[in-house]
């Protein structure tokens, strides 16, 4: 018998919400077992091709390349790039780059795609020059170096950290004509590894009367954020791997602050210093920037947490719909308070809404993956998610957000996002 | 008041095992209040120097480097790398490349870092051009291309891989006076996305006295396993992402088989090839190769999942300790049967034993982060650890594995790892 190219129709599968969005336990292994007994459907039948088996290719006939000391992704994955996005014209290596949502899969981000914020360049650190100091309301000031703090005992989490002007651009007036990444992409998941930030705190010996610590980079910004001291005794940590090896230049090599679940600048890169104190030192980040400007005029300082936020990713600006049929949409969420509890989809623009299979392990402070089925029947629509952490906080709509902050902020953006899906298969960010 | 380098003495914390291994509640955060009142320790007594304030440095007074579009480890870190050890001579690229397991901390590996195994090199495969097929005992044989995949369902999870061939040169009759990665580095573990198997298989339509599946790799040494078909409709997944980005080359882009907990070469990389079948196909790669020659002359076959195994990577050969004091001991353990239930070790060459802490989560088929306080004294000793999975499973010692299975096996080590620590610091590795 002849291969061929799936290309069955769709049978047999109960919508859940309007627009044909799937029940989730079609692809359960109970699902696999209905397919397998006849209810079968394809996800390619836009695929088309001969119907032979595929020749001997040519990499089968010639030895491969040898092995490599350090690896790279393929070639033919040279535009799977963060973008960069320079904000301050005059400076050298200040703005941020983004990561490429869209092309990424699961919670994890490769190193080499991590976004990045800087507000003066990559400082080159030698880790056997660097120092680390703890001093201001201890009992004994401290001087670490990067090989004391590796005996220190470590902890191990997957957190995402999210920059607090992502998808600033949602701001805007009109919705901005980018690519999911471009307009989403300073968030990223990363497992981090590091020394609890309370055991040095306690070694130095904090004065009860403080409340506060300063944190302070080593790069030529100075990057200077005040901790609350109850977050610096809970889960804050001395980051200095990330996934497996030591971090990034770009990520604070050879040591950051890490902060589960705060705004990412927060976390300062590159530590340096950190000064126990009484009160919150008002740096010029917390004061010139990292405020809130809201509606009234106002603004709100010390907006730590990253509010609850979801996207879909696949399909999503920069990718395409190949041609009516079953699909899998795939997303991430994620809430700087705590635990995603659940993450819904609309296929009709936020009428309907049903609820997406959350990808194992769900953690505190990560993304978490979401995925659902959705037989596209080639009409156009609007696809939404909307993301509930395990505090019961919901994503607002974008109206809804601007209602109660105004638009002049230009952090915490986390409301729900629409993409319409033309008929062409192109994918567009819109208010809707 | 000077700052100054941690150096009190050790104080007030209990010994839980001979050779003061520590109570794992000592770094609890129950643990750092207890330190805060005063019962307070330093793991950095080895440390010396100046008693002021860190001057500023150079990387403060210019700006940084730019922001780059796919970010690479810092400079200082590039003697971090795979070992290459060719393990057959005139053939390119064939032979195996070991993560530097002594050197990474948490349990993803970065995908720079991932263990290579090839037959016969890393092909350049084309994702455009790939095509997958599924024949043999099916209704309807299946050509899939790489974007038809991109539209199936997809799962992500956490898992080793690890070589059969692993810690081969433990079967030595001398200890090999190598790294630890050197040893034991054909292990990894990434986060893995791609699309189960039995939707592909269900869709084809097995014939019902189909047990067995041939999967066949598209490098030149045509990579060939059977499966049993129970694992294929199990968690089997047809891997596209590694990691978040797509699957590096040497790690089988665009698309590989993965088959949590079985040995690393069943997860057959570049895949190009699945037939259905009755029985195994009894492959050269399953008969001259990956069969297990057992003390009486006979060879086991079909030896799918990697045992439970731990290793210390923390101190471990490749590191040195430096100097007496309180140190935190660091490992990974695993098994092929299921997840980690406890990591004990011994600091006292396995007379007596402490339970380590398991770093959360704690994921079926994954690398398992532990880790435990010691108190070194400064004199020579022995560090094991001994894994028990959640089927009970223990490590065995080295003695028990050879009696079990002779020493003519090259596959499926897996005793307890024994350290030398000397006084100079210098870690060693030793049959003990």
């Amino acid at each position: 018998m002849r291969p061929r190219h799936p290309d069955r129709p769709f049978k047999d599968v109960r919508a859940t919400a309007a627009n044909r969005l799937l029940d989730r336990r079609v692809f359960m292994k109970a699902g696999a077992s209905a397919l397998a007994t006849g209810a079968f459907m394809t996800f390619s039948s836009a695929e088309s091709g001969a119907a032979e088996p595929p020749d001997t290719p040519a990499g089968m006939t010639r030895s491969g390349a040898p092995l490599s000391p350090y690896g790279s992704p393929a070639p033919f994955e040279r535009e799977v790039t963060r973008t960069l996005i320079r904000s301050q014209p005059g400076t050298t290596g200040a703005g941020a780059s983004r990561s490429p949502l869209e092309a990424l899969e699961g919670i994890i981000t490769p190193s080499g795609l991590h976004f990045e914020r800087h507000h003066n360049g990559v400082p080159a650190i030698d880790p056997a020059q660097h120092q680390l100091l703890i001093h201001g309301m201890v009992a004994r000031p401290l001087i670490f170096t990067t090989a004391s703090l590796q005996r220190y005992p470590m902890e191990s989490r997957i957190h995402f950290l999210e920059c607090s002007g992502n998808s600033a651009a949602m701001y805007q007036p009109t919705s901005p004509a980018l690519t999911c990444g471009q307009i989403h992409g300073l968030v990223s998941c990363s497992e981090w590894t590091g020394v609890p930030l309370r055991l040095l705190l306690a070694e130095a010996g904090v004065d009860s009367r403080a409340d506060w610590i300063l944190a302070e980079g080593a790069d030529a910004a100075a990057m200077s954020r005040s901790v609350p001291m109850a977050k610096a005794m809970d889960d804050a940590m001395l980051a200095l791997y990330q996934n497996g090896e030591r971090l990034r230049p770009e990520n604070g090599y050879p040591v950051r602050l890490f902060l589960p679940g705060y705004e990412g600048n927060m976390s300062v890169k590159w530590l340096r210093r950190i000064k126990v104190t009484d009160t919150p030192t008002m740096t010029k980040d917390e004061t010139s920037k990292y405020t809130d400007l809201q509606g009234d005029g106002k603004s709100l300082m010390f907006t730590y947490p990253m509010e609850v936020k979801s996207l879909l990713t696949r399909p999503a600006p920069g990718l395409r719909m190949t041609g009516p049929g079953l699909y899998e949409l795939s997303g991430i969420a994620w809430s700087g308070r705590g635990k995603i509890r659940k993450v819904e989809v609309s296929a009709d623009g936020g009428q309907t809404w049903a609820e997406a299979v959350l990808s194992a392990p769900v953690l505190a402070y990560a993304l978490t993956r979401f995925r659902i089925a959705w037989k596209w029947n080639g009409a156009p629509t609007v696809l939404k998610s909307r993301a509930t952490d395990d505090a019961g906080r919901v994503q607002p709509t974008r109206d809804e957000l601007i209602a109660r902050h105004g638009a002049n902020v230009i952090y915490h953006y986390h409301a729900i996002q629409a993409w319409r899906v033309e008929s062409s298969g192109e994918v567009k960010n819109v208010y809707a």
